[in-house]
C-alpha cells in the first residue's frame, strides 16, 4: 500500500479524524527532544494560545494530555473530583453516558439526569434539581453531543449552575475552537478538548483548561498515576515539561494548526465557515429528500445526524463505499432511537468542497436507483 | 519560529523522542478516517506484525494503546492483576519505580525487590523472595533500565519465575525490537513497549502483548476506563476499530517504521547496528577520559551514562548547548546516585553519525578547556 499522493486522500466527512491541512501534516516533519528548548517553548506556546482561545489567561490553567479525548475527560474527571464530592451529570448522548461510565469506574459519586438524544439538556430542570439535591457539588455537560450534533445551551446551564452554588465541567471537545465558550472565567471550572477537532490539529494529544484554584486543590486525587492533571500540571509548572513522553510531533502539528486558526481569524471565522458547510450540506441533503434528526435551532455545525431514508433501494454499506470510491468519507450512527448516519462539517474543508461532496452523494443515490433520501 | 529543512534537525542522542527516518516522516502526511477500512487494515497489520516480532503470534494478542509508554505500562498493571493477586516489583532503577508508584495508586497488592542502580536484578535473590512468599502471584521487571542503560537478564528471571509457578510481565520499552526476548511463549504474560524506541516509529502510541487466556481472564479489573486493556481488546475482537480516538497518523508512520525494521534485517540487524553505534559511542568517549557509569557486561546498546568529569571546567549546561549548536541533543541524567548525562545509540543514526558526535564532544570540550572527561 502506497500514499504517494497528498491530493488523492478521501475528504473526512467525519467528527474527526478529520480533514487537516497539508501544512499542518508537513509541520510534523521533524524530530524535536522532548526536554530540548525549542520543544520547551512549543509547549508552552500551545498551552497559553488555548487558554487565550478560551479567554481565561488569568484565572486558568492548561494541561495538555497524551492520548484521545476521552482520555482527557477521564482525566478531568478522576482529577477535580475528591472523594467528598458529587457530580451531577447532563446526559442526551453517548458521550454523556461515557462520563457515566468514567464515574462508575473511579467509583466518583454521580448522579445523571437524561434526555432523549435529539432533545437539548434543559437548565430549569437542571436548576430544580440542584436545590433538590444539597449533596451535588459539581455539574458536568457536553457542549456539543457528537453522538446526534446537538449544541446544549451551554450558558444557561452556567447560569443555575452559579445561582446554584456548584462547579461546572464542560466537554467541549466537539466544539472548542469553533464555537464560543461564551462564559465568563467564574462561569466553570475546567473545560475539556482536543487538539483535533475545531482547531484542526492531529489527533494524540487532548487539553483540559482548569481553573487555578480547582487544580491546586486536586492533589491526592487521581487513583491514576498518567491521567492526574494536577501532577501534569504540576511537571508543567516545574520545568515546563512533560512528565511522560509527549507526541512531539502531534504537538509540532498542533501549533501549526493555532497559527492558521489565528490566520482564518480565530473562534468567529471559524464559525462562520462551519456554518456554511452545515448549511450547504443540510439544504443540498434535503433537496434529495433527507431529513435530519434535529431541528435547525439545536442543530450544531459540527456534523449531521441524517435519519436513513425509507427507499429499500438504499443500502448503507454500499452507499458508504461509494461515496468512499468517489473521495468522501462520511460516518456511521451512534444512536440507540433510530437508524442513522452522520456527516461532518468541520475540518480544513470549504462550502464548495461540502457542495462537492452533496452532488456525489446525488450521483450515488441516483445509481443506486433511489428515488428520495426520505425516512420512512 | 520555521523549520524548513528537514536535513539542519539535530540529532536526537537521547531514549526518544528520537531521530526517526525521513520517510517515517513523510508515512504521516495523509488524514484517514478512523472507522475507514484502509486504517482498519492498518491497525491489524500492526498488531500481527507485532506479536510476531515477538514470536507468539499463536499464544498472545497485541493491544495497542494511545499515549505514551507509561500509559501501556500503567494500563498493564491495572488491567492484569486482580484484586486477589500481588505483584513482586523487581526495580534497579526510575522505571522500576514508577510501577511501584502505579501499583499505590492503583491499590494493587505489592513487594518491592530493589537493587542499586548500577546493579543488574539477580535472578537468585527472586527466586529465594519467591519461595519465602507464597502470596505472591506476578512479577514484574523491566527489560532495560532506561535510568542507567543497565540490560537485566531477562531469560534468567523468567527461568526462576516460571519454575516458582508465578506469572511474569515485562516493561520492555526500550529494548522491545533490538534485544530478543529471548522467551519462549509460556515464559511471559505481557510485555509492554512504544512505538518509539528501538522500532523507531514517533511517539504517541504504545502497546502490550497479553497471552491470550490473561486477558480473557482480566475483565473488570481496571478501574480506569481509557486504560482498560480488556476493553481496548474486545473492541479490536468486535471490529477490528479503536475504542476511542487513534492517533492516525502516528500509526501511518508506525507501520512504515516496522516496514524499515523489516527492511534492515529485523531485530539482529537493528540490534547488531546498535551495538556498533554504542561501541563508537563509549571507545570514543574513553578516549577522551570520560567513563561510563556501568560495566561493559551489562551496558544495554540503548543509552549509555557517562560520569560527569571531575575537571572544573566543565560545566555540563554549557556542553549541551553547544552540542545542540552543532545538531546533536543528548541528555541529562535522571540518577539518585550520582552526577550523570547521557548519551543514546538508538533511532536511525548509524555509527558514522555517532562518531561525528564524538568529534563534537572532543571539539566542545577542547573548546571550554577541559583536558579530561574523567570523573572524581
Amino acid at each position: 500500500m502506497t500514499y504517494s499522493n497528498i491530493a488523492s486522500d478521501p475528504l473526512l466527512l467525519t467528527p474527526g479524524p478529520l480533514t487537516t491541512s497539508v501544512s499542518v501534516k508537513r509541520a510534523m516533519l521533524h524530530d524535536l527532544g522532548s526536554r530540548d528548548k525549542t520543544f520547551i517553548d512549543l509547549t508552552e506556546r500551545i498551552r497559553l494560545r488555548l487558554t487565550s482561545i478560551a479567554q481565561v489567561e488569568d484565572t486558568h490553567v492548561c494541561i495538555p494530555l497524551q492520548g484521545s479525548g476521552t482520555f482527557v475527560v477521564e482525566a478531568m474527571m478522576s482529577t477535580l473530583l475528591a472523594e467528598a464530592d458529587k457530580i451531577l451529570i447532563l446526559a442526551n448522548g453517548a458521550y454523556g453516558q461515557r462520563i457515566v461510565k468514567i464515574c462508575a469506574r473511579h467509583g466518583i459519586n454521580h448522579e445523571v439526569l437524561e434526555w432523549p438524544e435529539n432533545e437539548p439538556v434543559d437548565p430549569v430542570q437542571v436548576s430544580l434539581h440542584l436545590s433538590e439535591n444539597e449533596s451535588i457539588t459539581h455539574v458536568v455537560v457536553v457542549h456539543c453531543e457528537t453522538t446526534t450534533g446537538i449544541i446544549n445551551p451551554l450558558q444557561e446551564i452556567a447560569d443555575v449552575v452559579a445561582i446554584s452554588g456548584r462547579l461546572l465541567l464542560i466537554d467541549s471537545m466537539s466544539a472548542f475552537g469553533a464555537i464560543p465558550l461564551g462564559l465568563a472565567s467564574d462561569k466553570f471550572t475546567a473545560v475539556a478538548a482536543s487538539s483535533n477537532k475545531c482547531l484542526q490539529g492531529l489527533p494524540g494529544v487532548g487539553f483540559c483548561i482548569v481553573s487555578k484554584s480547582a487544580i491546586q486543590n486536586a492533589q491526592g486525587n487521581s487513583k491514576s498515576l498518567v491521567l492526574d492533571l494536577h501532577d501534569q500540571w504540576k511537571g508543567f509548572e516545574l520545568n515546563k515539561q512533560w512528565r511522560f513522553t509527549p507526541p512531539t510531533h502531534v504537538l509540532l502539528g498542533f501549533d501549526q494548526a493555532l497559527n492558521e486558526f489565528d490566520a482564518e481569524g480565530g473562534i468567529n471565522a471559524r464559525h462562520k465557515r462551519y456554518n456554511e458547510n452545515c448549511k450547504v450540506l443540510v439544504d443540498g441533503m434535503r433537496s434529495m429528500g433527507f431529513e435530519t434528526l434535529l431541528p435547525d435551532a439545536v442543530q450544531a455545525p459540527i456534523i449531521v445526524t441524517f435519519l436513513m431514508p425509507a427507499d429499500p433501494n438504499f443500502a448503507f454499506e454500499k452507499f458508504y463505499d461509494e461515496l468512499a470510491d468517489r473521495g468522501y468519507v462520511i460516518y456511521p450512527g451512534k444512536l440507540t432511537v433510530a437508524e442513522t448516519f452522520r456527516m461532518g462539517c468541520i475540518g480544513d474543508l470549504n462550502a464548495s468542497q461540502i457542495s462537492a461532496a452533496v452532488d456525489c452523494v446525488r450521483e450515488v443515490i441516483e445509481l443506486m436507483h433511489v428515488k428520495s433520501g426520505a425516512p420512512s
